[in-house]
C-alpha cells in the first residue's frame, strides 16, 4: 500500500486545493437564493468525478437540488460499494461569530490539530469528507488498486431534510445496486483514537405557532387580562421535560429498548472525560435525564431539544408589547424502533392538548428520520475496522451516535443495502456551527483509508 | 357659567384653526431632523400663552428639547394649578398607513365622532389635550372667571421619556410650587361616559440572557447531555408563574394592597363587554390570574410579561442546532406601592436562583417608573369630579389605567404634589398610531370643563 501513500504524499497540496475550491461555493441549501450555488456545486462534483475516473457521471435533476451520479464498474464479478456523501451545507449564521469568511477558507493551526485545520462552512460536514472519496478513487485509478465497482450519489439536501433522495432512491434501484454503502459523514473519537459509528439516532422535527390576541397589544392597557403566546409557549415548552428531565409526551418511550447492563458496560469504555467535556463548552455543570450518564445521554436516549424561539420585540432597548404570536422550532433525537412519524404525532397531539383555551396552535411537523443499527459482524463493518487499523494502528472503538443520517434507514428499507458510517470528523469540529473546521490530518488519514476498505471488502467478500 | 360656553361658541372656528397650526408643526421628539420643528411648535406654545393672557413665559432651554414656562399670578392667596401637557409627538411611520398627510390635519366623522374628529399626528396627544388648557386660560381671562392662580408647563420630550424633566423639576421647585398639577394625557370611557384616570401601574423592565455551552452545537451530537438554553430559559420563564397565573416571585405580592369589596364594586362598574372584548382581540378565551375580573387584571393587579424572546435558529426550514445564548424581555407593571428598583431587585435575585447549575444568568435592568394613585377623597379629584359632572351631566366613573405615565410619580417626589389625571381622549384615538385623530367634541368639552375644574379647585379649597 505504499504506492497509495505515495501518491497521496505527491499530490497533497493539489487535493487539498481542489476542496477549497468546492469549500468557496456556498451551497446553502436551505437558502433559495443560493439555488445558483447548489447548481455550481453539483457540476464541480461532476467534474471532479470525470477527472478522477468514474463513467456514467451526470446531475440528475430532482424537484430540489439535484444530485451527482457516477460509476467505475471494474469487473461485474466484482463487489459494488456505493459512496454516499453531500454538497450542501448549513447556513452560516450567526455569520459575526466566525473569525474568517466562512466561504473563504483558511489553514489555522490549533491545540487539536497542530498540522492545522481547514475553516470553512462544510470543511467537516460534508464536503471535506466526501470529497475524500472521490480523491480516494483516483488514487485507486492511478495505482490501479481499485479492488471494488464504486458508485457515487452525492446529494445536495441533506442539511434540509434529503426531501428527494427518497424518490430518487426508489426510482433508480437498479442503478444504486451495490453490497454496502460507504458513508463518511461522521466522527472519530480522537485522531489517537479511531471508532466507528455503530448506531444513529433518529429526529422528528416540528415547528410550532402559538397565537393570542389577533394583533400586537400594548402591555400596560392589556397585560394581564389576555394570553401573552410568549409566556403561553415557554410553559408549554417547560411542561415537555419533567424535573428529572424524561420526556413527559404520553407513549414517547413506549419502544425504546432497555439496555441491558452488559451492553452499558461496554458502552461506556469508550473513552470519555466528564471534566474535559465541561471544560471544553465552558460548561459548570452537565444537565440531563437522570439515571444516565452523558456517553448514554447522547447515544441510546431519545432528546427533545428547542432549536430555535422567536416572538415580540428583539430590536434594542425596550418595547412594552404583547405578542400577537410566538414561534419555536423542536426536534427530538430518536433511537431504534422509535418511529419518526409516530413521534411526531404523539408531539402534536400532546402539545395541543397542554395548549390553554386562550391561545390557538399550530404544529407543522418538518423532515424526520429513522434511527440506525450497523451490525458490528458484518462483512462492511470488518473492512471497516481492518482499514482504520492498518491506516491507524489501532483498532476502532464501535460507538453509538447521537446525530441522525436518516437516509441510512431508508437505503435499508428502499435498496436492502447496510451502511457503513467510517467518518473521519471530530467533535470539536464545529459542524453546523460558526468557524467548522476540518483537520488536514483527518483529510488525508480518510483518503489513505478508504483504499484499504476496498481493498478489505473486497478480500472479505470472496 | 353660561358666559363660558357663549365665549367658546364665539370663539371656536378661531380656536380650532390655531390648534391646526400647531398640528402643522412636525415636532418629533424623537427625531433629530426635526429639531427645527420643535423650536417652532415650543416659540408657538410662547406666543399663544401670551396672547391668552400669561405672563412670564418662556422658553426654558434644557440639554434636550426645551420646556415652555408661564404662569398667571392672580393672588398668592389663591390656590396654585400647575398644568403639565407636551408638545412634542410620536413618530408617523408607519406613514403609508395614514389615510391623510399625518401634519395636514382634516376633519373627518367618524361611527364615533359624528360631528367630526381631526385627524392628525398629536390631535389627540398631547397638542390637542394640551391646548384645551391654553384655550381655557383665554377663557377664563376673558370672562373674568380665573378662580386661581395658574403655572403652565409644557415639555418637548414626553415621547421620549421626558429624559430632561426631572432635571428641570429640581431646579425649579420654587417656581413650581402649586397645590395640585393638572394633566390632560389620558382619556374617559366614552363621549357620554367620563371618567378619571385615578391610578397607574408602575413598570419594571428587564432583559435576561442564559448562556449554556460556550458556542452552538449540533444537536445531534450534543442533545440530552448538555443544558440547551432555550429549554432552560422556557422553564425559568414558566416557573415566574403558577398555575394559577400568580406571579411566583417571593415578595412580589408583599407591597400589593388588598382592595375592598367596596373598591371592588366600585370599579366594576366601569362598562366592560367580555364578549365584545374577546371578539374584538379574536379571543378564544380570556386568561389571566385566578380570582380577578379583566378589567382588574389590567389594572388592579402586578403583570408580568414576556415582550421578546428569541435564540436558535428562526430562519427558514430546519437547523439542528443547541444555541449557546437564549434572551428574553420581561417586563412587569407594578401597582401602588411596588417599587420598581426592588421589584428589579426582587426579579434578578429569584430568575437567577431558579436557573440550573449548568447554565450562567445575566440580568439587565432597563428603565423602571413607579405606580402612581389620585386618591377620590382628594381636593383635585373631587374638583374634576364636580366639573365634570357640570360639563357632562353625569359623574365621571374613577378607572384604573394598565399604562404607566413615570413623570407623575416623579412630580410627587420632587414637587410633593398629586396630580389629577383629567383627559378627554378615546381609546379608540389612534395614539402612537397612523391616523390618530382627536374629536372636536372632546376638545370644546375639555375647553369647557377645565374652568369648571379651576371653580369648583378653589371653592374645596377654602
Amino acid at each position: 500500500m505504499s504506492e497509495i501513500k505515495n501518491y497521496i504524499l505527491q499530490n497533497k497540496e493539489r487535493f487539498l486545493a481542489e476542496l477549497f475550491e468546492l469549500l468557496r461555493i456556498p451551497s446553502v441549501s436551505a437558502n433559495p437564493s443560493n439555488s445558483k450555488d447548489i447548481t455550481k456545486a453539483a457540476d464541480e462534483i461532476k467534474k471532479r468525478l470525470e477527472e478522477a475516473g468514474a463513467n456514467n457521471v451526470e446531475v440528475c435533476t430532482t424537484k430540489g437540488h439535484p444530485i451527482v451520479y457516477g460509476e467505475k464498474i471494474m469487473d461485474t464479478k466484482l463487489p459494488t460499494i456505493l459512496v454516499y456523501g453531500h454538497y450542501d451545507v448549513q447556513p452560516a449564521d450567526p455569520i459575526e461569530l466566525w473569525e474568517n469568511p466562512p466561504f473563504e477558507p483558511i489553514i489555522k493551526k490549533t491545540e487539536i490539530h497542530p498540522e492545522g485545520a481547514i475553516f470553512a462552512r462544510g470543511s467537516c460536514d460534508d464536503k471535506g469528507q466526501m470529497y475524500m472519496h472521490v480523491k480516494a478513487l483516483e488514487v485507486m485509478m492511478k495505482t490501479k488498486t481499485l479492488a471494488c465497482n464504486v458508485k457515487f450519489m452525492i446529494e445536495g439536501e441533506e442539511e434540509v431534510g434529503s426531501v428527494n433522495l427518497g424518490t430518487f432512491v426508489k426510482e433508480n434501484k437498479e442503478k444504486l445496486k451495490a453490497d454496502v454503502i460507504l458513508i463518511s459523514d461522521t466522527g472519530i473519537i480522537a485522531n489517537d483514537t479511531p471508532s466507528i459509528t455503530v448506531g444513529l439516532r433518529g429526529l422528528s422535527y416540528i415547528e410550532v405557532e402559538v397565537t393570542g390576541p389577533n394583533r400586537d397589544l400594548h402591555s400596560g392597557l392589556y397585560g394581564g387580562s389576555v394570553a401573552n403566546p410568549i409566556n403561553i409557549l415557554c410553559e408549554m415548552i417547560a411542561k415537555l421535560k419533567d424535573d428529572k428531565n424524561h420526556i413527559t409526551i404520553p407513549g414517547f418511550y413506549d419502544e425504546v429498548e432497555t439496555l441491558s447492563e452488559a451492553d452499558r458496560i461496554e458502552l461506556s469504555e469508550a473513552p470519555f472525560n466528564l471534566e474535559e467535556y465541561k471544560k471544553a463548552l465552558n460548561l459548570s455543570d452537565i444537565h440531563g435525564e437522570e439515571g444516565y450518564t452523558s456517553m448514554e445521554r447522547v447515544s441510546i436516549r431519545p432528546t427533545l431539544d428547542v432549536n430555535g424561539i422567536w416572538g415580540g420585540y428583539i430590536g434594542e432597548g425596550a418595547k412594552t408589547v404583547i405578542a400577537s404570536k410566538a414561534y419555536a422550532k423542536i426536534s427530538m433525537r430518536l433511537v431504534p424502533h422509535q418511529d419518526s412519524e409516530t413521534i411526531t404525532t404523539l408531539f402534536s397531539n400532546y402539545f395541543k392538548s397542554i395548549a390553554p383555551k386562550a391561545v390557538t396552535v399550530k404544529v407543522i411537523p418538518h423532515h424526520g428520520g429513522a434511527p440506525y443499527v450497523t451490525p458490528t459482524n458484518s462483512i462492511g463493518y470488518q473492512a471497516a475496522k481492518q482499514a482504520m487499523e492498518d491506516s491507524f494502528g489501532k483498532s476502532p472503538v464501535p460507538v453509538r451516535s447521537g446525530g441522525s443520517i436518516p437516509i441510512v434507514a431508508l437505503f435499508e428499507q428502499e435498496l436492502g443495502i447496510k451502511s457503513v458510517l467510517m467518518g473521519f470528523g471530530l467533535d470539536s469540529d464545529a459542524i453546523h456551527s460558526p468557524n467548522e473546521h476540518y483537520g488536514i490530518f483527518n483529510f488525508y488519514k480518510g483518503i489513505e483509508t478508504i483504499p484499504l476498505f476496498f481493498h478489505y471488502f473486497a478480500k472479505n467478500f470472496k
